[in-house]
């Protein structure tokens, strides 16, 4: 094991917040041990694995290095034991669901761009990266992602994979450009929970 | 970019039908713009996602090349402006639904064999390509996939599926193999529900 | 074709056993004929093809080698006939289902060390084979996996996963290794059943 790069950083971050979300989630349905592993893994890992196979990155990052795993189930040990504490804060599984989401577009479009994917699908791979998870963890609990039932969701998503492909084509600070990137994915996904924001419907549709 | 060729044809036609089928079932449930995109990305590009991670061709097609996803989006753009048109022509979900079927089971098993798959494999993996969409697309929604619901789904694909293996394996014109196998899974699918085809049932079930 | 291996014949006998589970299930909600192939398909074979694209390699073993789908479309006509001798067997999906748990926690671990994943990634792909097929089942048909709602399930597959483990890094002879280890994750799920053990629930969470 070397010391965690930049890349690194993001990844296991981002496991942690949102195996977090996925462990909560399970708390809530009453949902065993094993449950909210199951949870937590699949909120964390799902949408790293997905970008990985699709680059065709073999063995996946989350199956390479044992410390995926090993955030992955922090978070879910974590969170049985402190989930009344995580409860406390408002809306944690939004907000935590918004910072993952923001770390993982950047996270994702990196890497895909790094791999010599053209802009376009860097960016989409970005937000799959981002939302993978989440998607994986409704799933399984048969709810309606919440990538359809919320109003500004892949969006936010959106934005912060195309930033980064900007600055990135532009040659910015790696470093600061990852911060500021996902500062305006959180900041878009928080606010727009908050203030209640919408996207337009389709004309005539209901 | 080169000129397409058949098999890419074959491909971007199937996308942009099976986006629409996709972003109209989002227009039905009074999605918003984003859940449009979402469920046109989905219906259309899942299905050769998974043929071509499966196959390991790597990166996938529709992340190689920047037109597979031009031709989801573009799907998502119109559906968004012209659904009600489109609603105007009877059953249109079913109908794309089944020309999508039949342009993906052929465009499925012709790759499959040329990755140099044994011919079970390959049309099992042309017929996964075919409904793969339509499933990912309907577990979104929560929605029983239409592969379970309706009685004559993926035997439609799986007769495209044969046609073309022996087509193929006996060297006919690759054109006309084509347009004649995915014809005959439109026309299958397309009668079986205008007809109320069933397939048999266990016996003793209910 | 060779004479099947041990590992080949885990696979085999696992496929079979899930593929009827899958097919169980899908008559008694009274699908068709392809219904069926489709629930025995995607319980029998989706595991084992997550295992393999997340291992890389490609292409996976139910698609390189026809007699995994042989075995998987078998389990589909063998239930289509006889569901009411296999139904007049106590608790048959269940008790079957923990044989093919067995069989596929110590394939897939087994054949995530043997493409050289460290320990704790391979236990994890495991317990990933011997699940996912039965996620994939059940989200199918819309029900909440049964690694979800059943207390001790994921638990079993980690155990037989962990077993495999310490048995080949010690050396020891590999079949009875297998058995034993197979043996351990059935009894353990079956009892558990039997006995409705439970596994804890997070602290002050109802």
């Amino acid at each position: 094991m070397t010391a965690p790069s930049l890349a690194l950083w993001l990844d296991l971050i981002g496991i942690f917040v949102f195996g977090i979300s996925g462990a909560m989630l399970a708390v809530r349905r009453g949902l065993d041990a094993f449950g909210i592993a199951v949870l937590a893994l699949a909120a964390s890992l799902a949408g790293g694995l997905l970008r990985d196979i699709a680059l065709g990155a073999s063995p996946p990052a989350a199956l390479a290095d044992s410390r995926y795993l090993i955030a992955a189930l922090s978070s879910a040990v974590f969170t049985f034991f402190f989930h009344r504490q995580i409860e406390r804060v408002t809306r944690p599984v939004m907000v935590l669901d918004a910072l993952g989401l923001g770390l993982f577009a950047v996270a994702g479009c990196r890497k895909a761009l790094l791999f010599g994917l053209e802009p376009l699908p860097a960016i989409l791979l970005g937000v799959l990266t981002a939302v993978g998870g989440g998607v994986v963890r409704d799933i399984l609990v048969t709810e309606t992602p919440r990538i359809l039932r919320e109003e500004v969701y892949a969006m936010a998503a959106l934005v912060g994979a195309v930033m980064i492909y900007v600055a990135d084509s532009r040659g910015f600070d790696p470093f600061w450009s990852a911060v500021v990137s996902i500062l305006a994915v959180f900041i878009i996904r928080v606010v727009s929970v908050w203030r209640g924001w919408r996207a337009p419907k389709a004309p005539g549709s209901q």
